[in-house]
């Protein structure tokens, strides 16, 4: 009995469709578990409510609670942009997470996110050895950016990919039908700060034969280049359809669009490509144009999720579980490709030293030779991971029934801590 | 057999999730009259194709083809915005028109369209009487914008107000999982020049607890108002969502983001309103935001059409079949409610000159008391249209199967003719 430890678990960073499929992966295989796991916290709003001390009560909610986890979209738990950092410049706050988990008998730490949150993972591993308090944690992977090193890909963006396929591929269905008179191009602006991944997507359009030019931040922008691959696209077809990853910038590393504020971590805020885009096209074509920027909508459309994706962050959360049973620290369950179509693949791990602070970006040879599109390499990378649908239930209101915690937390046992 | 006459059908101005569907209504009905129907000739690009005397020869198309005009998005024959001017000022037009569906045996008259193509089609369908050929003109309705008087409402906008409310739904739990420490405010721009019918599909969320603050076209816009609605909101939510219509305007008439380009009926193009919204915000209450516009995202959206909408669009398309086999002129079928839930309702029919350049705004008694939510009046209008779901098919490639149509025209017989 002495050896049976609580559990925490929390989110972090810019949620997805999926991230609560891994929570439910979590928490149901937790529950599997209780010889040696306790009760399974959530921290609320991620890391931060380990500091303050807010910790939710997972096993106050119902297991059909829990299990609808896996349609819902968002942090369930709420998440946060807050990143710890060294143990020599903050101590104070890794001691006071120590006296957190020593207070709630916490021996179990699952960390959900992306990469600035696999190097906080990494951190809290370290705790053990350097402050002598036995935990063992374990990455959970979720990023829409799909740039988290070692796992084939990262739950979130199978979902996100397939959102803007399907949307880029209606849109372009749209701009073909009002090409003759009206509009003749359409811009949509993605997500992926400096990889282009989500962008990439778009591309899978073209085996359908749309005219499509992808702006990737793997690729610096090169104006004239640009608006000629447009002029041809437009003079075969009648119309093109553009995609733009927010993070697309000049040679001197400026963002087409950067709105000059910063998040938490210190990143440009970005947004406001397409307009940009948009109208550098009508100055120098004169076409009429349209533009979209998908933004959250991108990332939360868990209505026309991926089925490989739900399936995997699943599948990653029971996994970490799994391993911290195991006995594992420091460590992240991974994806392993195994084949491209059909798709298939195992699960991993990898060592958090090797993932945190490692971005994954494209490929060049994912990337057609000219820079606006993909090559047959990366649309067999990509297909798996958009393979399948996996529809939430909808109610008598016309919405998806999508779940919504209590969100009890436990009793305080410890002074207050200001952040 | 000297009555047997064949249909042209064409499609005109903004495109939608299920114009095709009600497409497929027209084509599979024309076939199962083929006693009284001959051939069905779509207009390439809309009313142009009449014009220009491209007549795409719709039985060049399998059963299966047709059929799956019902699950696919945008104009499969090509739509246009080119409004013909009155009989008076442009009688070069309508002689011409009179030509080509002489020389191809045109007697039924099929437009598909909004406000404007309604009075195109009332205008046809004086032909016979001022210019002596006999042709029975019927309006097929379809806009996203719901504003065509008499019917219910309009084929096209019960999928997008879907898309609205759930991508509202989704995008809103992402910024309620978001808020304690990074973005607040989260804005979506949807379409609505004049009407707020779409904005107001923004307004079902909030039955699920979800902070929303609207902003409608028929409420004028107050800077200091809007401010105070969207703090209160944030003070007791902790977030707050904010779907704004591209038609909201001051009160002087200035919208909140106009382009300054106008297309080709004249209306100003507009885009932009949310990123105006957000920064508003950001000014006056600091809190971070994230915007986006759905554009050409929402009215594409087959992915997740009202099942209500695409049966009414289909119904709708049968109807005026049925309605000129009848015998008549110059009307239009209509969606007649009969209850709201359950959602009930008839088909029926309007006469084109009652249709024609009226224009239907939200009743104020669907707006809340303080111009920025929607009443239970509005939400039950509102419910039994976005009720239900219709998934297209998805192929290994994990898109869904939409059809091209080959657009085959037949051969001309008439001289060019100049637009």
């Amino acid at each position: 009995m002495a050896k049976k430890k609580n559990a925490f678990y929390a989110q972090s960073g810019g949620v997805t469709a999926v991230i609560n499929a891994s929570a439910c992966g979590v928490i149901e295989t937790c529950r599997k578990h209780s010889d040696v796991i306790g009760k399974v916290y959530a921290g609320k709003n991620g890391i931060i409510g380990a500091l303050t001390e807010e910790l939710i009560d997972t096993s106050k909610e119902s297991d059909a609670a829990i299990a609808a986890l896996r349609s819902t979209p968002s942090g369930a738990f709420g998440s946060c942009r807050f990143k710890l950092k060294s143990l020599d410049a903050n101590k104070r706050e890794y001691e006071r997470l120590i006296e957190v988990f020593k207070a709630h008998n916490i021996g179990y730490f699952f960390y959900n996110g992306g990469g600035d949150s696999a190097d906080t993972c990494y951190k809290v591993s370290q705790l053990s050895e350097a402050m002598g308090y036995p935990i063992q944690a374990i990455h959970v992977p979720k990023t829409v950016d799909n740039d988290l090193p070692i796992t084939d890909c990262c739950p979130g963006f199978g979902s996100v990919a397939k959102y803007i396929a399907v949307s880029t591929l209606e849109a372009s269905y749209d701009v073909r039908s009002m090409a003759k008179t009206s509009t003749k191009i359409f811009v949509v602006e993605v997500m992926g700060r400096h990889a282009g991944w989500i962008a990439a997507a778009g591309g899978l359009v073209a085996e359908q034969g749309i005219p499509v030019v992808i702006l990737f931040p793997e690729i610096e922008f090169d104006q004239a280049k640009f608006i000629a691959a447009v002029d041809a696209k437009v003079k075969e077809y009648g119309y093109c359809t553009i995609v733009v990853s927010e993070g697309c910038h000049y040679p001197d590393g400026k963002f087409l669009a950067e709105q000059g504020t910063r998040d938490a971590f210190g990143h440009a805020q970005l947004g406001g490509a397409a307009p940009v885009v948009a109208n550098m096209i009508k100055d120098a074509l004169g076409h009429k144009f349209h533009w979209a920027v998908a933004d959250y909508l991108q990332r939360a459309a868990r209505h026309i999720a991926s089925k490989t994706d739900v399936k995997q962050a699943y599948a990653l959360g029971k996994k970490a579980v799994e391993l911290a049973v195991k006995g594992h620290n420091s460590v992240m369950p991974t994806i392993d490709r195994v084949s491209d179509i059909p798709y298939k693949y195992k699960l991993g791990y990898a060592e958090l030293k090797d993932v945190a602070n490692v971005e994954k970006f494209m490929p060049r040879d994912f990337i057609s030779k000219d820079g606006y599109g993909v090559t047959k390499k990366c649309i067999n990378y990509l297909t798996g991971l958009v393979e399948g649908e996996d529809y939430p239930k909808y109610g008598a209101d016309g919405l998806p029934v999508y779940v919504t915690m209590k969100n009890v937390t436990v009793a305080k046992k410890l002074p207050e801590f200001k952040l």
